[in-house]
């Protein structure tokens, strides 16, 4: 029963992930001055689109369940279950008109993140992960790939100034022993993504919130990888906002050691 | 007859093109462990198979041309004309498996580049600029955007690392008079490409090498935008590295007093 439950769940993030591309499509590359920054950019336009359309097709399914949306806030249900979306991670990629931002949609149970989808509208990419199952990338099984020391790891992160000073210091002592000239800038949820398909060995970042990071646990653990946070303790809703990600979890010790370092 | 021959030299630059795609695609995301990595990556594979392919193409049709490779080198010419090739310009975003790299192509005659393209050879993207002639997307005319003032910029950089500290504070400096909340980090040539289609208003980078800049001073420039050196002075071959692009060539004195400043 469990199963059949998990597989209506997961039609549904698909349908979710299917009306947020629609809506967020239009809203891509379109051109605008300066002068509407004031106003709605398209970014706004296409992110409350893309929501409302998410949260619609929530209510007509799951009434009962609860909604926590990066645009429209918390709504709560009576399920124990909450779906959390955020329509558009990566804004200012998709200012830029970099095909890498996501949608991303996880539905959290008892405080756990039992189902994710990262999607690329333009690309028409899906990564989608589920308690108990692998990980997905357009139907096809994806795997994260080993990493036998941190001198070999690509690490990635969106950027240096979402960090503040001190956290910063700790990030750059634990890029110092990657394979630095490597590292990969900007990506906000593709990196997880690219993490997933083997292509990326460790994502940092800090001042993540729930609906930044919720989607990404299932996505990556369901690919072998794992996520902590920068103590190495599992994330869950009241988590500070700082994120590992990893694809080999054998690896997981020596970063919490590299993160530690350079105060 | 000059329109006839750029005419003939845009047609053999879009099969070159054509001929990296096909190169490159087989080994975009294609799985490997880190125990390659001393050996040839499949990004070398690639880029040696693209650069091949264009080398060949041009001495069939050209054969009095120069060639100047980021793999195999310099050819030297006799016609005055020299084509210089970046077969993969983001060799980290196509190890990191993101499809925002490009192959850059140029035609550099009397020390200036008349022709350029920033090719995306996963998404099918085309930027082509020549002397003269505006630029086109995919054959649709694009143009850079205006900006009135510096604080509406988004400026956009490959990565910190890869400034001295020196340069880094001179950036730093310029970002810090931008819209720097939207400052967008990763990306190489795709944000010239981007600036070009107006999504973009500044790329400012150092230390890259003349075929990592050639192709994108048409690109940008027949889109209404302007390249020139941390000075302002026109790029050339002979240029430091240090490179700025702007979609609003009224913004070029800020930018250059932006930079000179926090030394």
């Amino acid at each position: 029963m469990a199963t059949a439950k998990l597989d209506a769940e997961i039609a549904l993030a698909e349908r979710l992930a299917d009306a947020a591309r629609a809506a967020i499509r239009p809203f891509f590359r379109s051109r605008f001055g300066h002068e509407r920054k004031a106003d709605r950019s398209p970014v706004t336009e296409a992110d409350r689109a893309a929501e409302e359309a998410m949260r619609r097709l929530i209510k007509a399914e799951f009434p009962r369940d609860g909604i926590h949306g990066e645009e429209f806030g918390v709504e709560e249900g009576t399920s124990g279950r909450t779906w959390v979306l955020d329509p558009i991670d990566g804004t200012t990629a998709f200012m830029a008109g970099r095909p890498i931002f996501g949608t991303l949609i996880s539905l959290v149970q008892d405080g756990w993140p039992v189902l994710g989808v990262i999607d690329q509208a333009i690309l028409g990419e899906r990564w989608l992960g589920a308690a108990g199952r692998a990980t997905t990338f357009n139907g096809a099984l994806v795997r994260t790939r080993a990493c036998r020391t941190l001198a070999d790891a690509t690490i990635a992160t969106t950027g240096p100034h979402y960090f503040d000073d001190h956290d910063g210091a700790h990030f750059m002592g634990l890029a110092a022993r990657t394979d630095h000239k490597r590292m990969v800038m900007g990506g906000d949820c593709y990196n997880y993504a690219m993490l997933a398909m083997g292509q990326i060995d460790i994502v940092c970042e800090a001042n993540l919130k729930l609906h930044d990071y919720a989607a990404l646990i299932p996505v990556v653990e369901g690919a072998g990888g794992t996520m902590a946070d920068w103590n190495g303790d599992p994330l869950h809703a009241g988590s500070d906002g700082r994120v590992l990600a990893l694809g080999d979890p054998a690896r997981l010790d020596d970063v919490i050691e590299a993160l530690a370092c350079n105060h």
